[in-house]
């Protein structure tokens, strides 16, 4: 295992530190045919860049992103920043030659996404987009599931993405509220999870219905009684009709009380259901309609067998994962595609339908009706 | 307690059942201040209607509900009749000044629903709607918690009513498959329910965009290979606003395999959030934003203290009640209305209310926007 | 159905209130080949039996149960009184031929209650104990699962019965308190119903080690400062050894802070394991070992549909039952054995053998060793 | 943080890979005023101790634990060997002077223990128990919780320990069914754990009845169809007093069908209760009598806000951790406490008391009799 793969991260707030977590996780307990190498982290803040670095382990330290993108010792760019600053590291980082990772949402819209996938593309590198919830071992479980016909043909797919940290109307005014710096608020945050998992798990999306509301107009700033306007939503659902003609429900909202990090999922069948619930992580419910008919019920699968996915690595059976988890199985990935020269999925491709389909929600919720989703595929 | 309402019934069926139960139960736990008596039943099928008088103890039976509307010697016509009969019966027997308790939905669509109300107003009758899922301790405690602000200003109400007994491509066609005998499939039977109890928990809907589907497009008539177009909808689902400010999500269908008669509602609130689960219907969650931060947490309140609503009437604490006991309880505030004329609810203004939510989901879906809901009012 | 079983109730309370509600129900929702009769009531207090009579239907009242006993127009006697009466009852009603239903716990010790099984049986007279657990439908299904091999081999058997009325110090002094007049406190009371489904579900005990404690030594009588000493035990656990090779832990308590009326089994098997809950008693959790390896957990069976036991007689899937409906589940037996003249169980042999394993229990714990059941039979 | 904690580790199996992985992940996220350093791996077998040593960092490795234990570069020894060794090497580092951390169960008896505790004490080193189910944070909640009084005077503490990996009578012979190299099956293996938990929550044992089995006699040792007689017991069940009056049950097993590593908890007091199960280590639930009595229930605590306990660390509220964090956790104790040479807890006193109360477990099981726990302390 004498290959490596440099790392240039850029970003070393909450994204940042989980992916300096997986990268030092990786090689512990994936075999996988490249090390990767903290080389180098980014922040605007030297400060913040110094402490990270020695938290984690990197290398070097910088505070200007280009210098890490134009670093040629560096193999793969991991952008770990606000929203808004996606696209312009993608293009100048694709120039460079650089395989990408990219934190979801991929960018502030749909046009942003086609020109950071194309860029991608042209340049020939491995990119990938960080859908963790992807690698969830329950709902690689799920993911198999569906793929074996368990549930047969899926007539619905319902899922909620519930938080609660906005619920106190005296919670400051951050750059999270400001949709120019964040694309969006709970949509693009939330709803990203939720619509790359409905893709991923059942197609494409034809069609959706939205509405967004921002629940408490403004907020303080903490200067005095300032306060600031609130442009980011607060809260967006919507309905979706499926190609392969499913019909879903999607719910992001960062007012549910009593919720921290709730993303649920119900997935009905012809054949029998899934139920999934993000802080119960390590469960997977399945209803089998085959079941003899006198004892049926929903199994709660606890997903930590040998057999289930990414499970060997671990520990045995009964002794439970955390969230951290899926950035060490999705990287286990993202080093096997860089090093063998594979593309790996979600990629940005992946990153560009989620992001067709957020914007379609907030168009149908400007103009009050149904829109279609892009059908240039 | 001498004194008495002489009771007519028009179907014998499900729904027949569960309330002739409820009005044998009603005087052996409620101390209400008149009696109902079992005086008529009426099933087009004198065989059935019968064996349902043997049953339940009615005096008399009827094969024509014209006869039981206008025999003088009856107090209140209960009908349980299919969806398209509500309206000729209700007409007829406001016209006789006969009080009247009609099953939901209460009409083929908001004109029918309209004539229906003004005749029983005009009438000076008592007149109440069955949307029995108000009776349900649990959500009658909810009702009050509400009210008290225990959840402050609501943010979220979501809805969803999961059957799977369609789920089977082979089950046969029926009546409840055709839209012109039912009005409609899952969006009257489900929806009616979970609309009525949003409006009574939060108030009035503003506008709604929804989308109807029929998975299963025709049936088995049971005749050779024949089969027969399914008219009503299999699913529907919706969004909603309310005019205090929230949003909705609504959701009912009879392909949710594993669920077989499972109303979930979600409120969220300022101050806390509530859940609540009618096949677990004793049980009522709580999330207080007041409780001690380290401490919060969903509370499962067992509704079954002699303190909650109704409960004082039945069992010690823990001792469970079941579906049919909803009936009882709102059958206790009927024959007190009568007894007292005193109007109740929820009533034929409550029965409109809630089929104009449903027509304009029916338009939505059509139109494939949003559309507001009737603001005559 | 011309035929009829006319009874004579003792014991007004909460137990004669549940009794009196299932002979109501009864022929209702049941196809016996005779009908209950409710007959004559019989309370010492005259106002409490006429009230109660008036409630439910009963003909008579009586308040000697001496003149019930003696009425030759009564083919049950229906026996709800404090325990320390079930022997002088029993013994006097043989001796008249009556029929016998009597409450749990049978008696205040094993010599009464070997006394009243032996009168019962030398008289040829139907008898029944009341263990109406054992027709909650789920406990009904799990007895058919057992016995069909679903789970196996039994290795263990864990019952709990949670109550928290006495979890206050300034819960009052009652005569439940006396062991004079109850026998014992939670362990007769509690305990009595999971050694009953213990052996009605995995057969006999074979020896049993416990211990007993009063939390609270005295407790105030309402007379000024007054306190008088608790007799009854608090709390009653307990390890057993079953013949057919199991182990097994009891536990029942009334200081079970937050707990109502818990009464929850886990069994464990070589095959699969079952799981059950009092206050959801319209489930049963279920683990089969032979389902697929990957896919395997508890099912929670909603035990709501037509073939599941009792239920046919109900409601449609999901519309779940109450702790009452077990009365009339049982009854539906009683009656028919009394019609028939076919004996019935549980009866008094079982309330018999639910004595010896309550006594051995106390015994153990007086001489803080393990104690075998008898073995005479 | 210049300072350093050389660490030998001696066993490099499941448990070893536990405490490396702990070791690595410690300075990452918790502040400690030394660093671990992952001096010496040991394993009698070179390869695997070479394979480890690659896997987590290890910069040597031995194949004779006593050249671990004399190398005078080592500050601690980490003992993850099988049951029989953890004496004699705590013996031998005791008298070299080395800082000790052993994993449960402390020894083969009582009186084992007894001489390791007086070793290390006399030798003034730091000592520690691995007993990490104390460092699950809803579990360090729940302490503090209890000793500030929000749960009052505890009644009963009732714990299992489910798993189900023997359940299968073909499940081959292994070292863990020899009671000379484990010293006992399910008893020592996991009941440790929940003895330990019972003293660390609510105090000293006071005395113990418990009854052991092995149910499948014989297994198959792979050799052609030879098999082996099982001397570990399969489970061991118990009951207890505590000296501060509480009652106890305690059920340690491996055929527990459908159970994977289920420890689950129930302590009830007389101002509230506290629920746990490891399989959902991120949730704790609690009841509160103080709740207003209409609206009191069991909350479902989830153990991840930042001021929870461990949990400032790592991410924010909602995003679960694992079961490998509890050693992160203990380890930051352990590692402060060499630093700063300040006695750590649990440590060997606490493991001797453990042993102990195994012991009388033991005695009472062979002797049918209740065991007082011994009161030298």
């Amino acid at each position: 295992m004498s290959k490596t793969v440099n790392i240039g991260i850029i970003g070393t707030q909450f994204m940042g530190k989980a992916h300096a977590n997986a990268y030092n996780q990786l090689p512990r307990f994936f075999d996988t045919s490249a090390n990767p190498v903290l080389h180098t982290a980014c922040s605007r803040n030297r400060e913040k860049a110094n402490e990270f670095s020695e938290q984690f382990g990197w290398s070097k330290t910088e505070t200007d992103w280009r210098k890490v993108v134009a670093n040629d010792e560096i193999d793969l760019i991991d952008i770990c920043t606000p929203n808004h600053l996606h696209h312009p590291i993608v293009m100048e980082a694709a120039k460079q030659g650089k395989n990408l990772l990219c934190e979801k949402p991929m960018a502030l819209n749909t046009r942003e996404a086609r020109e950071m996938h194309e860029a991608a593309e042209a340049a020939g590198i491995i990119h990938m987009m960080i859908f963790n919830y992807r690698y969830v071992p329950a709902l690689a479980l799920a993911k198999k599931m569906i793929s074996e016909g368990d549930i047969g043909r899926v007539y619905h797919f319902n899922a909620v993405y519930y938080q609660d940290w906005l619920t106190d109307p005296e919670f400051p005014y951050v750059w999270r509220h400001n949709v120019k710096e964040t694309g969006s608020g709970a949509h693009g945050d939330m709803n990203a999870h939720i619509v790359d998992l409905a893709r991923h798990l059942i197609g494409e999306f034809e069609a959706v219905s939205g509405v967004q509301e921002v629940f408490i107009k403004e907020r303080p700033t903490g200067k005095g009684n300032e306060k600031a306007k609130v442009s980011a939503d607060d809260a967006t659902l919507f309905l979706a009709r499926f190609r392969q003609g499913a019909l879903g429900t999607f719910n992001a909202t960062r007012f549910a009380n009593g919720f921290k990090n709730h993303l649920r999922i119900e997935i009905f069948g012809s054949g029998g259901s899934l139920l999934f619930n993000l802080e119960r992580l390590n469960e997977l419910q399945y209803f089998s309609a085959g079941d003899n008919p006198d004892k049926q019920g929903f199994r709660n699968i606890l997903v930590t067998d040998r057999s289930h996915p990414y499970l060997e690595a671990w520990w045995p059976p009964g002794h439970i994962l955390g969230w951290e988890h899926t950035f060490v199985h999705q990287f286990s990935e993202l080093i096997e595609g860089i090093s063998l020269k594979k593309a790996v999925t979600p990629n940005f491709y992946d990153g560009l339908k989620c992001q067709e389909v957020l914007d379609s929600v907030v168009t149908s919720a400007q103009k009050e009706k149904w829109i279609p989703i892009g059908i240039d595929d």
